[in-house]
């Protein structure tokens, strides 16, 4: 920790700074500088109390961590990319990943209407959601197990693994029965018992960003997954809250290179919560593509303008297979498969 | 729905669109004006499905809704102020109400004197945390249920209510067994799964603000709590995460004359949370009484320097009272008690 | 500056970061912690050059800078509050100042019959904009110097001293001919030549926060002022721009403490813009006010439905009266006059 | 523009809106709907006055516009995309334009050293401040005229057009003199009067988006220019502000299919200022050109650690040719030279 004394502090008050510092568990270095004295504190920070309280003390001007907060997911740790293997596919590894399907569970003709298009244009892994977050208690909540029970069908008639949403604790056996991804969706993304539940099944986990969550609270967020045993987690960026009104969320793809940097775990797009406009989609997917994105999760609808959750941002069938087709030249300009 | 057509669309272009709105089951009611033709649906919102999907048809600029989609917390749905008996202590009446105590429960001795001291101040509902969401996995999570334990001795020993956090589904028998009332903190206040397994506990729920969740969003998620048959619903501004630095979050009072517009519960301020230093609190804490807030939410520790969490934003025992002295004129001033 | 490093460097590359700093004018100071190296680099931040471009070099984990940018606006230079006196009022002083009037000078009639019904309900100082910053260029831009005449000729005839908006370096001499404040808005509140111009003038300037400026950034930007010899600078609040489409501005209150912490410089609050709605300017002020704020900013118009610039956040001349009623007990709460 | 009534309005309350609304010029259109009675007024909003003050009345619930506020900057007003001639680099057509240099012109050596690699390395314009809008007033201000001779001068030993940043309405003829491009920063975006001075010279507009402004306040700034009768305006993103900590700005490539489908005017990014960190630069360029940008806005520096103002930002003159390079291939991938 580094500790900035106020100005003209008398040296008793200074002392008093310096002596907590030690009882805390800390041993103190002070600096003089020119317009203040600053005083680093050394010691374990994950293992000694925390300092940052000295940030209320009338002595102290400001307190700043030093450590980083976030070990297992962390390059440190782990200076290779990480990958997954679902079922033969592998995530973060040379292939660009396609994770397409439609946001809910709808019906059997709808859900295997859609895989098989799916599919044939390209996608590897299966989407579909069978619980549902729904902002009002008055919209579709989906279709509970039965959904999972289709999306399994879906599965055994096209190859693809499937990834589904986990909302709740209770679900986690249930859900980690049927899918080969648990994706744990933005409002939870802070639901550290459910993030505990989700890693506990042994099943690879998706952790989508939060509305506005910091970078280092999404690492340290995955870090629940990680300290619990389960190594198989990716990020997933979807978008976060601004002032902007013309599109849902802003899609930050400068996520790519940034949890490239710090950390091992592969990093996943989903640019249809991203914007929540399907006309954006494709140039979201073409970015993310060129900026070293390991995997994309598309929503894909037959109809959107019949979908019972988020259709303006779902793509049709036709419109997804045009996707596939123009993101080839910049999948090979990335180098990759 | 109101769906704003593009200029210059052709006969066909716009009947087309007539014939989806109908279909979606509403009467299109068609309105030429001088740059746009607007179309108003006419239909129920909330049982019909949803038009927002023409915002994505190429014949269509916008789709806008028209219907609030909470009811039962609306002032529409019950004009006159809801109250909340807890033991006794009425919330949401003439009388400001102040929930006190520590972040967290840390020992019988922290709670205890901490109990004592802020009912002698003038505080009428003690808090405490005996299940805490940390950022980090490697942080202090709490005492569980011997925290539980804890807050009913300091109960029994003071006669206030106590309030404490709700975390995980599985635990809401077990919390409700000893609160009075159960609170949902801002990371879970979209976690649905959560307002419902709280709000079947029959215990009044105290909904905290998500960190950027709109009004109607948090008003949407109070919905969850009163549709399921549990009316006694308080919503908590705790500050909302912006760009600015300076402050943990940005503690927004407008709340107050925003929910006694929108909603008949009672709103309660954290002036803790919502800057996250202690030296604003007594500031805060008189804006949220004089613009008229029903309770107030405030961390206070007998050595905040030594607190387990969140030190930085707790008060200590003489700085609490200290702020009730301070507060008596603005209460009075607000007309309450 | 405190230069953190990254684990595990060789000494090799420690010595270039260190040789790095003493070339730009610091002497480093290396303290060897638990998981990190942090090297304190003493020297005076404002004279030698920005060492925080290490922040790119490869050693280097981050760069945080210890010194505060702002001098002259800061508590430490002036730990008294200032006042500045206008036309006799004093604001930073005991006395509550309210500035109340039409959001545009729109007519002679409207104005007139404005200033004398806010004068009568205790108005101190009348606000009135002559020139309009608009978002589109095909809105009212004001009257212009018809306007500045006709605030003149307000101040004559009520007393009352005259603030209005500075839009335009070239129009400095002219503005501050006729103003006794001059304002200076917030899609300006970094225009530093703007800034300059105004401070040279010699009229108090009173400078609205930006939509999305951080504390820091405000008071650089009054420091502006004062280093251009101008001492008479009030900061003023009118909300910051968020995620929320309820309000159009949020109106972050938490200003009024943290100014005062900070700086010896009065400071206002505007409620009208913050809001941006006149069914919420009356709990604002009152928050304000308990709060501890200078003065008030109310936008004022006999017929806000036919305002020729933001009506719907003007009050009426009744409403105006009726509020500065309702303000009077927290006035004195607040031990104010 | 769209009236949404209140529910249980007596008729004589409703009929005091339909009065009002048509005494502003409009004329109303009722629609009964199941739970709410809506108003579309019919009337052109951009010359009659404005309806949104009803949204203030205690009748009405909300008011919204329909029509777009620009017209000039739109697709409507221009289907087929716009192109800029600079010295006879085409702005808008086929080629994507690479503008690069530092972010300050600090000296002859560094001017003409940077310039000369850029172009070997393929960049077609050189940009370089020569005003500097700073923070604080304690930093480097720019080198003024004597930075514009400099820039001529690179111009005329590289073959080079180039821009540099308008400060202030009284150097527009000084700068404008010198300059082929126009950059209107950040801090500016709505300094209305500095874009009508600039739009006056007569030289291409390059606008950067405002640092929290919506896309249509930023149309609607642009709108000043081609309102000014300069049709040649180019947008410029360059991130805007969020929660986020990591970077310094949000880098939003959305707004490359967003202008695209507005306006007909071109798109530029600045990765530079979009993360403010030169190490996530390169990734930032490359999905900008996938996604259809028509300009890179690039800040280079042949010593980034000697840099006057934003070193942390600039990259070195290897890196620069490094990430043409690597550039290529996704320039060709997105069918453009």
């Amino acid at each position: 920790m580094i500790i900035v004394l106020k100005p003209g502090l008398s040296m008793k008050d200074e002392a008093a700074v310096l002596k907590e510092i030690k009882r805390l568990g800390y041993t103190p270095h002070v600096m003089r500088g020119v317009a203040r004295t600053v005083i680093g504190a050394i010691g374990d920070e994950r293992t000694h109390r925390n300092l940052e309280v000295l940030g209320s003390w009338p002595q102290v001007e400001s307190v700043t961590p030093i450590q980083k907060r976030y070990k297992l997911v962390s390059r440190e740790a782990h200076a290779k990319n990480s990958t997954i293997d679902v079922r033969g596919q592998l995530i973060g590894g040379p292939k660009v990943q396609v994770m397409a399907g439609p946001c809910s569970v709808e019906s059997e003709k709808q859900l295997l209407t859609t895989a098989h298009a799916v599919k044939k244009a390209g996608a590897t892994i299966l989407r579909g959601g069978a619980f549902k977050p729904r902002t009002s208690p008055y919209e579709f909540q989906g279709l509970g197990e039965k959904g999972l029970k289709l999306l399994a069908k879906a599965r055994k008639e096209t190859g693809m693994p499937i990834i589904t949403e986990l909302l709740s604790e209770q679900q986690a056996d249930l859900v980690a029965e049927y899918a080969d991804i648990l994706q744990i969706g933005t409002r939870n993304a802070q639901n550290f018992q459910l993030l505990i539940a989700a890693a506990r099944t042994g099943k690879p986990v998706l952790l989508k960003r939060g509305l506005s969550m910091k970078i280092e609270e999404w690492l340290l967020a995955g870090e629940y997954v990680l300290a619990n045993e389960n190594p198989n987690l990716m990020f997933c960026e979807r978008g976060v809250r601004t002032f902007e009104t013309y599109t849902r969320n802003l899609l930050d793809l400068s996520t790519i290179p940034i949890i490239k940097k710090e950390s091992h775990c592969p990093i996943v797009i989903d640019p249809s919560q991203g914007s929540g406009r399907s006309d954006l989609v494709a140039a979201m997917c073409k970015g993310a593509v060129a900026m070293g994105a390991d995997a994309l999760l598309i929503e894909v609808h037959p109809n959107p303008a019949e979908a019972l959750s988020d259709g303006a941002q779902q793509v049709t069938l036709e419109g997804f297979g045009q996707l596939m087709e123009e993101l080839r030249p910049f999948i090979a300009a990335a180098g990759r498969e």
